[in-house]
């Protein structure tokens, strides 16, 4: 990458924050690294992933220059806040949740405007933690960087160097139309699969019955609860917007399949089929 | 295969069809078939998979002792008939479509009754025709059998060892029963799948925003309109069903988010987990 930190701190090390851990030890870049959990902090030390093991006072982020909170969505203003007495001078703080709104609000009062950008990689996986976390993980990758009011443009700069060097599709863009995209491109689909699992489920199904087609659509079932809990309330507004848009395209095929209609039913998957082929 | 037939006749030859022919070619049966596109079945025969190149009359089926009807749900009805008149002493007919109260019904009308099997491997994918037919398709998928009220004992076990010798895992059992089972566990995210991608790309969003998740659960929209169109409507009453069940869940969902409901949210993300991981 041409923005080479010789050093960065990383808190929380499950899959996007292991997996940038890795990415960065790989390249010679000493990992300062925190986890609530210390059995992953000790997986990381151990694996000679994190360099330098913090405590939950983050009192060794000073002279950082890179620091990137990767907690669940619903800790992240906390943790950030903690680290935010620490940082010391660094040039990029980032965070790496699935909503932007409210971490780029809680940067710039926390006075981080400056040296913030809130980053997204879409990367995630129905598996979570250190123990699914790998170099690799971004690779094509869709990045979305969201800056706040007063972000220093060498502050998007490094962002985006950092992320491209580790394979990723990086695409700048505002925090609120982030959230209204990723509404309905990743939580929608996940809060959709969650439902119609359970309708599977209540109606005395098993998973053995799925063929190829069912097991690849509601894979996304098998998502982390806690950490999906805490993005659908975060974003709940843009959500139940997306969750109407889905509803109204439920009742266009109830309608189609209470008529008997054939060809307004081959042309609703048809158009299904022309967005996924575009 | 204990069931070791010299010869088949395989009408259609598309993703199971076709999947069919070479899976039985392969193992020595000489396979007579016929498909309503030229094109697919001069590929067959040039390949070496179709032996016996069968016209619209079906002619050819007099003295094979299997015949299988892959053609698409809205046409095997027809197909049957036009084969009803030629079968000879065929101990074994089968379809393969997805939906089996219909086709069974059809099979006793047609007087074929004892020796038809309704079959349905779920090995499908959003793939379709010849190009996507394969050896090892039926390798672990699951395999419903329906036999109709005067199915004979040898038909349905020849039926059993065929698909058994294919890999598949097969399970018997009434072909209401199966309707109702598929509707929920194929049929439901077919649609579901369908609207929920109508959802998104009516919002204007693109499919470079998805993630791997968001592939994942979206590919299956990807699917033939045809098949599914017609999939959908010979199973409607069932669909219809299925489909309360999914909009009563999400009507859940929406209650949870819409109060901030965040242990709800976690329960009912949870419960879909567990069912996954089952």
């Amino acid at each position: 990458m041409t923005f080479e930190p010789r050093s960065a701190g990383i808190i929380g090390l499950g899959l996007i924050g292991g997996s940038l851990a890795r990415e960065l030890a790989g390249r010679g870049v000493r990992v300062a690294g925190f986890d609530a959990n210390s059995a992953t902090l000790d997986a990381a030390c151990a694996e000679g992933v994190v360099g330098d093991r913090l405590d939950g006072s983050l009192e060794g982020l000073n002279g950082l220059p890179v620091v990137i909170v990767a907690t669940p969505v619903s800790v992240t203003e906390r943790a950030l806040a903690t680290a935010a007495a620490k940082l010391g001078s660094a040039a990029l703080v980032m965070d790496v949740g699935s909503t932007k709104r409210s971490v780029v609000a809680a940067a710039e009062s926390l006075g981080l405007g400056d040296r913030f950008v809130g980053a997204h990689p879409m990367a995630g996986s129905h598996r979570s933690g250190w123990e699914a976390s790998r170099a690799g993980l971004f690779v094509d990758a869709p990045v979305f960087l969201c800056a706040t009011r007063t972000t220093r443009a060498s502050a998007l700069e490094c962002a985006r160097e950092l992320w491209t060097a580790l394979g990723a599709r990086v695409e700048t863009l505002d925090a609120g139309v982030h959230d209204r995209t990723v509404a309905l491109t990743s939580h929608l689909p996940h809060a959709a699969v969650a439902a119609l699992t359970l309708a599977i489920a209540d109606a005395g199904m098993s998973r053995r019955h799925l063929g190829p087609g069912g097991r690849d659509a509601l894979r996304i079932a098998a998502s982390s609860p806690d950490l999906w809990a805490d993005i659908m309330l975060d974003n709940a507004d843009e959500l139940l917007g997306a969750l109407s848009g889905l509803e109204k395209q439920l009742a266009v095929f109830r309608q189609a399949i209470v008529s008997g209609d054939r060809e307004r039913m081959r042309a609703l998957f048809a158009a299904a089929r022309e967005w996924s082929d575009a």
